[in-house]
């Protein structure tokens, strides 16, 4: 059956972005070390169409956040800079290229209406703007039986643990403080969440927690 | 060198104890989730006098936190109630009854002075009323070159990181969300604390992760 599934890197402080984000730093203060893990893997270079890298316990981790993936879901503030108002000229089309890493469907929660937009490589961006269930409907239907990834950010992972529609999630733990910024488990309302440890892995500079979400 | 070290449970969403502490219930409502992994271990077991229990990859992590330690620190809320005042008629000697799984000088930090309490077994609890680093001092010369356990709760372990006092802290992470409560990594007041990724160990019902704190 079809999950809707999430990897997100964190801080030890349960921070998944430092604090004042913007467009010149989109993971706000500090936290691209939050990614330190990642970015030096020959996993995550491979998928972004960059040589070398690094081999460890990371590798398998990261290839199989992209194994049986058919369609993505995020936010809006995923997808462009934090507190966006409408399209503007619609020139913004992500922080990815021309041929971003996804490869299908990204389905974007948005208040505001938007055309589709056909990337390179598979990739469409769709803005919905009716509502979290109706996202996860569509990408469901466009991944045809295969998974659904939650990218994030914060705020829509919060809505969909808090809405009990997220079947799974991955946190990469990194080694850090940030001591503010987007806190990943907060606004849940008091949510009956039950968390299953599915499995953890060592890796070097980051530790892998794998949880079913009931 | 003697280290001062800390280890402790702690839910996915980042409480050491659930909301509403009280001595009825210590660790707060949902609290003593956080030590499931814990109770039905051997290892915890024989250190509190118990037979049987169960034997898994948690047990080597909870025998080496009993390791090379000569001494302890806590807080006056996790020796006693939270929010108790002065020691009254003295008739409180902590939750462990009288013969306390310490085995050591315990220090305890208190705005209220105390005559020492010789509990049996080797345990005498201490109280400290000049502040972190006099308690500090004190366990150090008391451990005499052993390291010395920082028991929590989450002020007095916020209060170490803070000053740059501590030197490890590992981690028991729980699959449980608490949603309010106790937070450990709080009130840090901006203080720059760099984590480095020790080891992390996969365990059923948790995952232990160790840090060296700088």
């Amino acid at each position: 059956m079809s999950k809707l599934r999430c990897h997100i890197s964190i801080s030890a402080d349960g921070f998944v972005a430092g604090p004042s984000q913007s467009e010149q730093n989109p993971l706000g203060e500090g936290g691209e070390r939050l990614h330190d893990w990642a970015v030096s893997l020959a996993a995550w270079r491979e998928a972004h169409d960059q040589q070398g890298g690094e081999v460890n316990e990371s590798g398998p981790i990261m290839e199989e956040t992209l194994e049986n993936v058919g369609a993505g879901v995020m936010g809006r503030n995923m997808f462009g800079p934090a507190g966006g108002g409408d399209w503007g000229d619609e020139q913004w089309k992500g922080w990815w290229g021309d041929d971003p890493p996804y490869h299908y469907d990204v389905f974007i929660l948005t208040h505001y209406p938007r055309e589709p937009v056909v990337m390179e490589g598979g990739t469409t961006y769709h803005f919905v703007t009716d509502g979290i269930e109706r996202a996860l409907e569509q990408a469901k239907e466009s991944a045809d039986g295969q998974d659904v990834m939650l990218w994030g950010g914060a705020q829509v992972i919060q809505q969909y643990l808090a809405a009990g529609l997220l079947d799974e999630i991955e946190l990469h733990i990194a080694p850090v403080l940030l001591g503010d910024g987007a806190r990943l488990f907060d606004n849940l309302g008091g949510a009956e969440i039950e968390l299953e440890q599915v499995r953890a892995v060592e890796a070097p500079g980051v530790t892998h927690v794998k949880y079913r979400v009931r």
